[in-house]
């Protein structure tokens, strides 16, 4: 057998993102050899580095194997190679050998040209339209769609840890813990926030129902009376505890302001979810003066976009939740559409579902009392996200005194 | 104002259950009085007991605060009264004073006659057809429905904490902890499936992808092979993640035998959704010779009803997934009919969803490595679980290692 | 074999407490029965109940064992019989049948009559010394001291679960959640600091190093400033922290104020153990302006007393430091004399330590961000606790500005 | 300003082992440049890799800054210095610019020798006694001690991330996870444990009482039995629980066996201290026949060494409990000398100590149920450590199993 070697490229934040890393340890995981043909490391933070490398394997499939595992690092051949392309053979049925995204920024080389894909998110495959390609759904692929198989010709641009300091993204990197300052992290966050709507971005709030029951109902509604934010993503829960809260003072049966118990409070809930159906919709709610305050009644005074996506523990739902799962996530997507920065609070399920649709390159935070969680949503591949481990009933009015220091 | 007095009487498990405390204790919070005028109490640990009290409060319309509160452990005037009913005004909206169901078996006193509510669940309100009450959720409500309203005339039998030795729920009682002997939990929990089944019960598995990660898989398959399993209730996670394992032997891409990476395992997720849509469904793929091991498979062959749930956070999702909630929760339902035991293993969304559906005379066990999600769970209402806080990699196959030693 | 009775009584808020429960659970446990012969239930909240049993058991030792267990509710025979005492046999050995405490209030019958047992602390045995009784640990037994032996002629208040509205630690009970409103529990804990100052009474702080890490360490200097707190019980870690930041303004090289990590931050931690060795200890520190700032700065200049214990994990340890764990013991003990409230944040060695010291009368207070911990603490036995599942960083400031307002 | 530059090299898994990731980091972050003079990567995956760079800073301080933050990664200057020494002014004082140590093997350069630092642990500094040079705790130091300031002439070995198949330390890093397949990992650590004993190697055992209410301890007995163990650090609960369980069969009065709860079963605590104190200590125990099982009584019959630290929340303590923390350090560095693997079960505050005392390259096993206590250990700087988020009561009898099978 003879050894089968190729030039390999990739630049971009090699050093600090640990890309280089990545790349010598999956080539010797393999088995692989290499030589550095060519490295220039960026010497200001914000450079760019660049290395041009000689890989070896056995032979042509080891070779193969490697380069495969090295191209999801952003890694590419130096002689380019245009994409291949092959139909889908049945509705919601991908060629065998389909692409399968991440939710890093990928370029592909069609016609000579390297082309950014659009909707970028994470195990989709890549359908060419026209001129343009998207990563599409499983369900939403019709037989016949030119599908990209392989990785030749896809390059991947993996996440940059970013390191100018006027962000709160880089001090903590990706860790998550409780035992960071939290004053100065509630302050870092509304620094983000202020900076986000001053640039022109969009900011979607992701939440769950534990925002009311701590409390911090009230926080989120000035946030979005006051125009920070442009989406809010949530379940029933959340908007059935918002409207108990906003028109019986409980969550739960409980009075917020004060843990005690109302009478007969364990009817608020269904209370709750009754008078909705009575005047149809939320929005409907407000329109007739019944709901005055709250999450949901800002988002309707405001005319932000929200959509409640039903789950299998719902209590109703609500006339206003979306039940179909597959109508839900392209609903949850059209919100998404060129956020800058997501904020999830105190819900898993819903957090990684925003997640999965998110490109690598938009701000996440996640705030959650429970440190696993915050752990297992950035494991899941939303590693960008920056994972705040603290008690939402505290953090947000925190974030909110800072927010009005600042102005 | 004058006071106001009623003669009300409960009986049951009052003391080893905590009813007395807690009516006793209710009725002082409300700033009642009362007056013992009958107490009996059971001096076997099987015995009932009774009580008649006398409740006076400062007039009538506190002396109605204080039994509607006590109304909901069980207790009911000696005098008594039949239902109210009224008509539900349009679909989906329920009369203003609609009885909100708990999960405890409840009775209603119609035509001079006790009778049993149908198809109980927690937070539903009840409605007559026919002869039959059931409870129905809100989204059924048709206009003109007869729907009980007030609590008149129903009476509810608080659940009754068992005390006899066989089965596992007394020796814990709701309580959950990491610092129990595991090896007898797991004994108990072997003796109870043992036991159920023996007695002709039905046993139901709720389950997320946590069992597949941590190596658990192939016990439940060999629990749903053996006989012990009459329903398995997920959503897509655990089903992918199964398939995955049972034809690639992979979990998200890592070996299951050995935590190693294959080779461009990153695609398995994928492919394995793929590889269903191509045939079409699960059942399919087994009649195929195409899945040939795992839960799934196990289910398929033994003819087990399985539903998976949809949620907005799925790849795919697989063609078995009902997509709309509405209809997940009437499947979920249908399987639970008459269910004796429940097994909940990491998964909360489900297990909250699955507690929410099921009578409190149920025996419930979650299994899940965080405390705080299985006290959650109990905090929902589903508060007759039996909680162990354990790891289902190691636990699962502890219970079939005792239930092989048992036969 | 002939049945043995044994007429009992207790009194005390039997049913809120759940005695009444306990006590009837208990007998039937162990096969006994009971006949009821006289109960007289308080009407209002704070009013006493009592009843009176007679208690049957198989054989006259059965019905002791029936007894010995219903003895630690605080049920006692109706016939009243003297304690029974026993000379300790060497140093550091108890009789064999030694009466071990329990941390709740304790009255022995001696000489026709009932005296109360001093220094009440668990696990411990009761010794007489002239007329007085007092609670000591086995390492201070000298031989020849003369202890109680059995349960005959002692008498335990279980705890009372206090009603009245005032104070915070009716509204839950002993349970603990992350999911209560965040806000008015700040408030109620600040009322409960501010009303115990009042009525003159003591309160003490047990810390743990994640106060200063979190950002919280000027919230508790300054409630120690403006005369709260009355000591401080600690370990090597909050010192040595609360002193690097208030010196060099980092907490293990991260300044508190930022985040950002200090030019050779890792040396802070040793070098302000160093500068603490330098002057000899933390009081000669302030003597000599060295440090003027934080929570162990606010003690010595407010002379309030402050103890640290060592632990196997410490560096250094401090000078100050107490490497000796009976003496440090003996001296946690001198600050806790008539605690009247003890406020535990973050630390589970000191707060067990601590909660093993202290009556069962005693309000506690345990904040920490891990609901595992919180559980675990009550489960330890200190289970008149509060438990407060939140993030210490952001909690203990909103205590201070809630204190601030009620100025 | 003048720039000023240095040359500096390092060697080592510079790549796997992220070092030059850290180095380019650091340097860049303090606003230096650099120049890449050599680099030579190793090709197989034991390699050793090289780099030597042109550091430069605006200055000659700032120089100073970047090259004294780069040191801690084992880079040091191509023209080597030998170190620098002064005298500790004060008992227990150390001179102002110590040298304070990493857990990292660390090299001096002396008399034109580079000379391998003794007892290495961290946050210690650098003594030298005759030709050799030791880590010496604070509270050692004595007056005129010749003590390494600055970190001229010293060189650390940054720990290198080892990557041959063979050992578990690999396939999963520094990572902690409750999502990993459970049985592939005990039999690992089982593989581990019998490699780690057939290459002469020292294996402790750090332990809490959950091994003792989880039902694990005759499992650990079993690998002390079975000659796997040598050594034993715990504290004074593990003991207790352990003995309690050995003669009276419960744990903290219930019935490990079956969870039961054992008559008056509150006093089997402090009885069982008392029973030691009768006879003077665990061995005399043993020999008087009055512990014939358990881990402690394996620990006596195999003469394996054990330390009992005592800590501020200690029953008793036991006789044999080391209650001055300052000869308790002592004590468990002893047994910890030249140990190869270090299992840490169920015990932060143990834990944690032990981690500060041992060097990098030892490997360390944590077992936990809390994720965020493994993840609290390993940020301690014992990022060496595999951790495993388990139910103990479970997979320590999964590691015996496999164990026997290996055989």
């Amino acid at each position: 057998m003879k050894k089968h070697s190729q030039e390999v490229e990739v630049s971009g934040h090699l050093i600090d993102s640990m890309i280089l890393t990545k790349v010598f340890d999956k080539i010797m995981n393999r088995g692989g050899e290499f030589e550095i043909l060519d490295l220039k490391v960026g010497i200001k933070k914000k450079d760019s580095s660049y290395v041009k490398l000689l890989v070896t394997g056995k032979d042509a499939k080891h070779l193969q194997e490697i380069t495969d595992d090295i191209h999801r690092e952003g890694v590419i051949p130096v002689i380019e190679k245009p994409i291949k392309l092959q139909k889908a053979p049945k509705d919601m049925v991908m060629p065998d050998n389909f692409y399968s995204t991440t939710n890093n920024e990928t370029w592909v080389l069609h016609n000579k040209k390297w082309i950014k894909v659009k909707n970028q998110m994470m195990d989709k495959c890549i359908v060419i339209k026209g001129n343009d390609f998207f990563c599409v759904p499983i369900r939403d692929i019709k037989k016949g769609d030119q599908i990209i198989v392989d990785d030749i010709g896809v390059k991947v641009n993996p996440p940059q840890r970013p390191r100018d300091e006027a962000n709160i993204f880089e001090f903590m990197g990706s860790s998550s813990s409780s035992e960071r300052p939290t004053q100065h992290i509630a302050k870092k966050v509304a620094q983000d926030i202020i900076q986000t709507k001053k640039a022109g971005g969009k900011i979607i709030i992701v939440g769950g129902p534990a925002i009311v029951h701590t409390g911090a109902a009230s926080s989120v509604a000035e946030l979005i009376k006051s125009g920070y934010i442009d989406g809010v993503l949530a379940g029933n829960a959340l908007a059935v505890h918002d409207i108990e809260n906003a028109t019986l003072g409980t969550s739960l049966g409980m009075y917020v302001k004060d843990a005690s118990l109302a009478k007969r409070g364990y009817r608020n809930h269904m209370d709750t979810i009754n008078a909705v159906f009575k005047v149809g919709s939320i929005p409907k709610m407000v329109k007739a003066g019944k709901l005055k305050s709250g999450i949901f009644y800002e988002c309707v005074k405001k005319n932000i976009p929200f959509v409640l996506a039903g789950s299998i523990r719902d209590d109703g739902p609500l006339p206003d939740v979306i039940t179909d799962m597959t109508i839900a996530q392209r609903e949850y997507k059209k919100v998404l559409k060129d956020a800058s920065m997501v904020i999830m609070i105190s819900t898993m399920l819903h957090s990684i579902a925003t997640g999965n649709m998110l490109p690598s390159n938009v701000k996440v935070v996640v705030i959650d009392i429970s440190q696993p969680t915050v752990t297992k949503l950035m494991d899941r591949g939303t590693w960008q996200a920056l994972g705040i481990v603290s008690d939402v009933g505290a953090f947000l009015p925190m974030i909110i005194q800072h927010i009005k220091k600042m102005k």
